[in-house]
């Protein structure tokens, strides 16, 4: 008697999210049921009475999720919560909300890291000019440089990817301070992290690194006034959505100088071929590469899978990240297009 | 009473060597005796037999450096060895030969892990494509992206560079491999490293890291034999010195696509407008730009007080690194122009 | 309009857990209702419809617990989770279940470092020696020592206190494996560390380290045939419940001189005094004194208050730890005596 | 042709210091004349004028050294300097002076952790307690513990061993400060500590330890008026020479209470049966145990094998430390008996 898994993963692929013989294995192990083309609602209702675990992110109206009786866990592996479902009804069951999120943070981490890197030593820029035959040498060419060790590295949120952001740091030993009013101080304070205001990771930071949701409080936050509180010729790296700045005041930063910015997410994606970003002098571009990577990817079926396995022993998942009934319904999360 | 310091940096010059405050401490703590213009050989002529110590690294034949009966150290803010003076009589006469060369180690490890990393993830590539408006997003834009977490990653050299390079990688936990036939394994051992050959490194690393010194042995050393070695999409960054492989080599394994490559160095620099480096693909050029930092060339100037101010004090010299009478005649140094 | 909190600490006291300027916090911040020596029954029948949090590890009914409308979190301040209340009522109903327990991580952890070391270099005995005048210098006294540096570290168990060990291992660079069946290989594999079985453990360990809860499956697990599996003069370090080994079989590896071990745990607290532990040599006695620091018990107050503030801004606790609803009805836990 | 070896180890002995399959190799590689019973002026007349290394710290005048032609290096295996031979005349002929001593480094660095967790959680006298059946449990029994995560660790000499010790320290994220007037600002800078004057480091630090040799200078240098300045109930931990404080002003201050103290090291060893360090409260014991276990004293063998295989290849040594010409005369060595 394996138990059920309602198995729908749409917007992703079986072959983007499962090497072949993890596939194989899931399917061995489950009464995999996959949805395919068979229509949502008849879907669900012929089978989530039945179920215990989905894995996908299906829009579950809670007179549908009312009939799931054996349902003890839904693992979304688009990777975000949209409002599309009765998650209190879940928590008031005991069902476990899971995401498969974590997958994203190292890639995420070390991308974030690099244009840092590729910032202070202008990489790209050096690169081109070289193609172009006109690179300076040495000291010439590092006009803007500096260099990144025992900096001041200032978070402008800090959950997951801050943190797999400052483990990529370890090596280059920066001073912390955490802006994020979801956070307790008690808990920075014991991991030896400085907690501090918007403006004083703004005026103390060498490196801004932005990984903040957004959230119905937060969109367009940073905007010409917090670009102005920054260091001359301080970093800004946008690694969370754009929404939480504004795009063009963060622009203006960089065409006057003032600051440096490395950008992963754009107001829209395909961005216009006309949009300024695309020439603005100080800005290194990154057109929403940051998390999906093929072993990304593959990692969500890996998480999956062990948490299927852990719940199947009555064992708590430990793989992928838990909803919290709290934060469900702050988060604006997009569906996933590309990435 | 100051003690004498005989002061000629050229190539160098006072101002980019010293910030200003701390070249005014040079000049009240020390008397200070600037060569300027005058000629050399008089100027030593003149100044030696009173001198305590030289900053620079004059010509100095053993005719000249006999008449030396006071001096203590010469502190070689070039940053390399040339074979311009008797090294050999001042290690028999405790004459400390410094080297400012450890003002450079940060800023080039930071430019290896910036180039890993933008190797990893294309970013030169990635922001070039977008300012071109042919980006892609997303997955699509990552076929071969890699994250550097826990890989393999393999030093052919290991002297101070080598150890900067590694403390920045580590928020990275590499698995470490060192080919150095200078070192001794048991060193390496205590500290935690893989011993290997030079074809164990090639074949198991993800990352391959050049930090070798050209000696009289290891010139062109690393050639196509060794490049068909490496494992297919290993990342291979050259930071030390273009002698140590075959650059046309290196440059038929970027374009056959088995390895992607990043090189600070280049056989002869400038480089000629119509190299065919500049144009291949799967490599980021950096232009000679990894350790020339304006303030790395300032810190030329804090070791070098710091370490004067040591020796007049009676201790040994801790700021600069100090001529090994065994290496000091093997490695092929070049004078500086650009960097 | 303060939040209510139903507090009721015993039998920990307020002067234990709050530091003045904290509690004095705490009742100014919430509508602080305190037990005292009001029957219990009689205080939550009449406090619980209106109460937002509860303060304590009450024995709570089901019957008395669906009065509780409001609740919205207990924050039990004992340390364990005794089975004298309907926790999946909680659960169903999204009333946080929380525990002070993380308090106690450094403090053991520590404690766990410096009685490995105080084994590795027989700390006690070498100062009682001393005290009575037979001691022996130098190699003479050290014939059993050994170095922890880079030695295999086993776990059995690896929750929040081995987690909290290994971190206060760091200077001393193991070499790690696991053995824990309710953790996931998955995730001990992001993390580098090796995955081991029980017999893997105990057979490669130069140190082995017991933080493994009580559960119903594994009381006395560890017996002679366990101990006869260990290195000869490997360490045993027990730090988390004397259950879990078979104590006899302990002693008896210690007597012979194939293990050395210690112990903060025993099977009745106090002990009788003509137990054979006190004279076993080789093994350092430690009177259940891990966590219960001054420092730590003051962090209770500091946890629970921030986790108050946070969930009263409406955001999820941060500074307890959450029972799990697979695992609460799991461990074995006892009353708190002296602790 | 192999090296000539004048191998003179006494007073350690050939089995302490080497491993039987590391001195078969080094008779394998070298020519080793070893001196056994001959006498020693005898002895190095003969052969000095041959010989390429000694490993050895014979007394060694200036007119026997200069019959030595061939001499590369002379390897302390006592691991200090006597003022027994005429280094100056050494470096002046670039002879490498080299001691063992780093193989003493973690063993002393394990000792200073574990006695600094022995005092901060009184493991001696808990575990004789627990002997004696006078044992307190929990809190009762913790009245003075304290633990040392994120403490003010100050150091009093800060050399090799000082290195050590807080790479030991590293998983309790120690803030450091450094009083040690033969070191750099400018070094302890650019690696995050904290330069501070003695006083500072007294009144600052929850731990002080204390890791400076002896010179001409510092002879109890930490009396009375240092203790008084200390933090109320700071633990000193003495792991250098017992002539660095005014050893009765130490015990003074542990008897008041105001601190608590380990020492590794006395005024005379074996001190005497009835000094009254034996009965003084708030101190714990060690008898010289710091450095000498047969794994340090084996890996003597090992670094210095290790480095004569480097120099016959022409290499510079790397497992033992060179004396400095600078300090060789500056530090009071003690001849070593029992170590």
């Amino acid at each position: 008697m394996k138990p059920i898994v309602l198995y729908d993963p749409s917007p992703r692929t079986t072959q983007d999210i499962f090497q072949p013989h993890v596939y194989k294995n899931f399917c061995d192990e489950f009464n995999v049921v996959e949805r395919g083309n068979e229509d949502s609602s008849n879907f669900y209702t012929a089978h989530l009475p039945t179920a215990d675990y989905i894995v996908g992110q299906p829009s579950l109206p809670t007179e549908l999720l009312t009939s799931a009786k054996q349902l003890k866990a839904l693992v979304n592996v688009e990777s975000n919560f949209l409002q599309n479902m009765d998650y209190q009804y879940c928590f008031r069951n005991q069902i476990h909300v899971l995401t498969v999120s974590p997958v994203f943070a190292q890639p995420v981490a070390e991308l974030a890291l690099g244009l840092t890197l590729a910032l202070a030593r202008d990489i790209p820029k050096a690169h081109c000019d070289f193609v172009e035959g006109c690179e300076g040498y040495g000291l010439e060419a590092n006009q803007n440089a500096m260099t990144i060790n025992r900096c001041n590295l200032g978070f402008i949120g800090f959950g997951d990817l801050g943190r797999a952001i400052l483990k990529a740091f370890d090596g280059l030993n920066p001073s912390v301070s955490v802006f994020d009013p979801w956070l307790s101080s008690e808990l920075l304070h014991r991991e030896g992290l400085q907690v501090a205001s918007l403006d004083e990771v703004l005026q103390t930071s060498d490196v801004v690194m932005v990984v903040a949701s957004v959230t119905e409080d937060n969109a367009g936050m940073l905007g010409a006034t917090h670009f102005a509180k920054m260091k001359p010729g301080a970093l800004f790296v946008l690694m969370s959505r754009a929404e939480v700045v504004d795009f063009d005041a963060m622009l203006d930063a960089c065409h006057s100088g003032r600051i440096r910015a490395a950008t992963d997410v754009f107001p829209t994606e395909p961005l216009a071929q006309d949009h300024r970003a695309r020439t603005t002098p100080n800005l290194i571009l990154s057109a929403h590469r940051a998390g999906a990577l093929e072993s990304a990817l593959f990692e969500i079926g890996d998480r999956t899978l062990a948490d299927l396995r852990l719940m199947a022993k009555g064992l708590p998942p430990q793989n992928c990240k838990r909803a919290e009934h709290e934060l469900v319904g702050k988060v604006r999360s997009k569906p996933v297009d590309k990435s």
